[in-house]
């Protein structure tokens, strides 16, 4: 069998394991449920949902030439990685084991929030652009930012923290973060929803029935329907993360801006809004940057970690 | 005689060129008047400028072995130069002359806003740092921004425009660019000196004797004898202008922001506010980041542009 690559995306209740070509084509993928990944019980259910993986494609683990694994915690540059808080995890064990399992792999460590990112750049949305913003929209906000072709870094792990640019300086109420007017509190899953019940209240209006604090989807259905606080309501947050996207593109001019996370489901029913409000904001030069839909879903990261263990792999043979 | 380097900077009314050892150690300055640099006679001047620095350092024009120069315009990242508005300039021209006086040299043509970050990364204030933000503070205000050790370029010639965050919704007068509340309306020169003579204004003070639009000199001189509408201007300009660099850290995350340009004179007299006024609006994580003086003054572009040229050499050699 010719070589293949993994790319595994370690989520709070399920593993997703991806396999690829080199050249990025993706052949198969496998969901495992999370178990503890705290010892050898933990980790060989993992490298055996990956060798069923592999055998279902006539592969073998000696096949494997590099396995990224995408990690729900600050990774640094040197590829430790500090405890996270909603999985139980030993990041050194894991890589040990899966080390263990793929002799001629080359294994990575990859950060959950940037893996998205790179694997957008690899074979998404923003495959040859060096410059763009990819923007996930879930309960949070938060972005991958890749300048000159490299994704940004930064110094004290809040590179890409764009859900805190503020927006609004007359906000009483306080953000996670113990600010005031984030964008966060706005653009994200919870402030989408809350900007409708608000909406709705303010105007003495019965709204649609959410059902969960994150339930942008009865949101966005609401708006297909003619809601009109629910227009009104998706129109507040594109104001304000055009807004944010505006002074975004005064730091790092980016020609692209991608859309991903959950919300990103409901992209094409505000994409025309958002767009409208960035180029009211944005500086002349940076009008011309485009928005579009992120185009690999939640297989993002999966495609990302496999790709960053594929240049791990390159730099160390070059 | 060994190895040198020459780094050019074109100003409206001098050249400054630098000799330098391939290590960024200076060993010696010239200015020349700019002359119109259209023709040969233009050229010869510099070129005849330059043999002059090198002779008085016992160095040949064929001991240089990169050369760059800094031009008052956009440099797209292939090298090719707009027109510029500022000097009378033919860049194909200028470069082909340097090229024919100095065989062994490498020419490489910079963006002089970006020389100077380039200049503080290699032998100034930001030795050694992979992450920061050089803010250039004069009529306007510009930034470098660095990370992972590369200067981000941008796709629309906006990379590093923070001049242009916005900072004041409230604002009524426009900007340069056509929008509102920027940050250049308050902490350019032209800002800070606007500042004042409101502030005096609007508290019935007569102000000290300000000469041009740009004089921050006397309101710093005003600052330091106690005056305290200086003190209050200072102040609103310290209270924008970390309030945009708290904006800055959530998108690139710097370890550290070197305040540079004209208004650096006066940096010891606003650091300690510009530091306090950063902390209340940065994310906590952000908040480490440090805040110091640019070092080279205005020889961090010619430091720059030598810089560029030597990577480019190598890029060449490797």
């Amino acid at each position: 069998m010719a070589d293949v690559v993994l790319g595994i995306d370690i989520g709070g209740t399920s593993i997703k394991a991806g396999l690829f070509t080199p050249d990025g084509e993706i052949l198969g993928e496998r969901k495992i449920p999370t178990p503890a990944l705290v010892d050898d019980m933990g980790f060989s259910m993992v490298t055996g949902g990956l060798a069923r993986l592999l055998y279902g494609y006539d592969a073998k683990m000696e096949d494997v030439i590099a396995c990224g694994v995408d990690i729900p915690a600050p990774v640094a540059a040197d590829g430790s990685v500090s405890m996270t808080a909603n999985v139980e995890l030993d990041p050194d064990g894991l890589i040990h084991a899966l080390q263990e399992a793929m002799h001629n792999a080359t294994i990575a460590c990859v950060n959950d929030a940037n893996a998205a990112t790179v694997g957008e750049m690899w074979r998404g949305a923003a495959h040859g652009v060096s410059d763009f913003v990819m923007i996930a929209i879930g309960t949070g906000v938060g972005a991958g930012i890749v300048s000159n072709g490299q994704l940004i870094s930064g110094s004290f792990g809040a590179a890409g923290e764009i859900g805190h640019i503020t927006v609004n300086r007359e906000e009483t109420r306080f953000c996670g973060c113990g600010r005031q007017g984030c964008l966060e509190q706005y653009a994200s899953a919870t402030g989408i929803v809350r900007l409708y019940l608000e909406t709705c209240k303010a105007r003495g209006v019965t709204p649609a029935a959410v059902q969960h604090a994150t339930d942008t989807l009865t949101v966005f259905r609401a708006l297909s329907a003619g809601d009109d606080c629910a227009r009104r309501a998706i129109h507040q947050m594109c104001e304000y993360l055009g807004y944010a996207m505006a002074q975004i593109s005064c730091v790092c001019d980016p020609e692209l801006y991608l859309i991903g996370g959950g919300v990103a489901g409901g992209f094409a029913s505000f994409a025309p809004d958002l767009r409208e409000c960035f180029m009211k904001y944005a500086l002349k030069g940076c009008r011309k940057a485009r928005i579009e839909a992120a185009s690999l879903g939640n297989q993002a990261a999966m495609f990302g970690s496999a790709y960053e263990a594929l240049i791990k792999r390159d730099a160390h043979f070059r």
